[in-house]
């Protein structure tokens, strides 16, 4: 089989990040700061959209995987930052899924609220938490369209297992969004 | 920029089968033949999901890509038929929407309506135009969870301008599913 590596999307500062912190433990306050800082880097290095996100494994708060918007950079319309974090931590763990039963299984932090595509993305990646940042009203007023997600989308993933917290550093996680906005940076959606 | 390309998620039957496809013009009648014909060859060399997908240049039927569940083998939950097509479709044109004005979009064929990930990311490619074989009725029926879909997923789509066409040769696409499931096939949902 061919190699398929889903870190070879990151750019150098991206990659050199996750370097230095992949496998450390972060305490639950720290990992939203983790998405938003990430974010905020993507912007400052021109490399992608106000988004960032990470996996963190539940039980310890070890950084599984890092991941940013890079949709322009890779001429791939589903490269969000979630995809990236997910795809990248599946690929470490070598297993499609990252559900573990019990108290052993992953979160996804993210610094802004799902995407559609996202939403559903979430459902099969197999973690049991999503933590967002800035809610999907905030992209929205960015300009970023965030698709048709079912109405009552967090009940549904309620409804899987996965528990949502939203609105974490919200204030923060809109900073970021709203950089990008006032230096001009491309608003990628389909049309 | 380290190189990213979603070609190499795919096997080396479904790389010739591109080689020798992709540039081709198909009659309409024929693109969900493709599609469907996708998915049973996945099926019969054990690569992968009983699902099948493709992009097609919608005024002259060129096929551009070509994708097939690769979820299993390449520790990706993304790794759906329709995520595949679209990300090799966005890489051979450099692109990361497909949408064009006038005459000249794309369109994805897909041997089964579009799980709820793939439901998004459908919006986000820019493809005008979206058919489909089997409903998920009958992906369900053969134990796939389909996940939250908006309820008015079709009119969602149209909403955006996307055309869908539904349940074309959907007898040929539910064999497929039948004959994953009656050779003990895995169903790879998240948990």
């Amino acid at each position: 089989m061919k190699q398929f590596n889903p870190e070879s999307l990151l750019p150098d500062w991206a990659e050199e990040f996750a370097q230095n912190t992949c496998g450390l433990c972060f305490p639950a306050e720290e990992r939203m700061m983790l998405a938003i800082e990430l974010a905020g880097l993507n912007v400052r290095h021109k490399t992608g959209g106000p988004f960032g996100a990470a996996v963190f494994d539940r039980a310890l708060g070890k950084l599984e995987a890092v991941g940013i918007n890079l949709v322009i950079r890779s001429n791939c319309s589903h490269a969000h930052a979630e995809m990236v974090a997910l795809a990248i931590a599946e690929h470490r763990l070598s297993s499609f899924s990252l559900f573990r039963s019990g108290n052993s299984g992953y979160e996804l932090v993210t610094s802004s609220e799902p995407c559609s595509m996202c939403f559903g993305a979430v459902v099969w990646s197999g973690i049991t938490r999503l933590v967002c940042g800035a809610l999907t009203e905030d992209a929205v007023a960015a300009g970023f369209d965030e698709g048709p997600k079912p109405e009552k989308w967090v009940e549904e993933l309620e409804k899987r297992g996965i528990e949502v917290v939203t609105g974490v550093l919200r204030e923060e996680a809109v900073k970021v969004l709203r950089s990008y906005t006032s230096q001009g940076g491309t608003i990628y959606n389909a049309r």
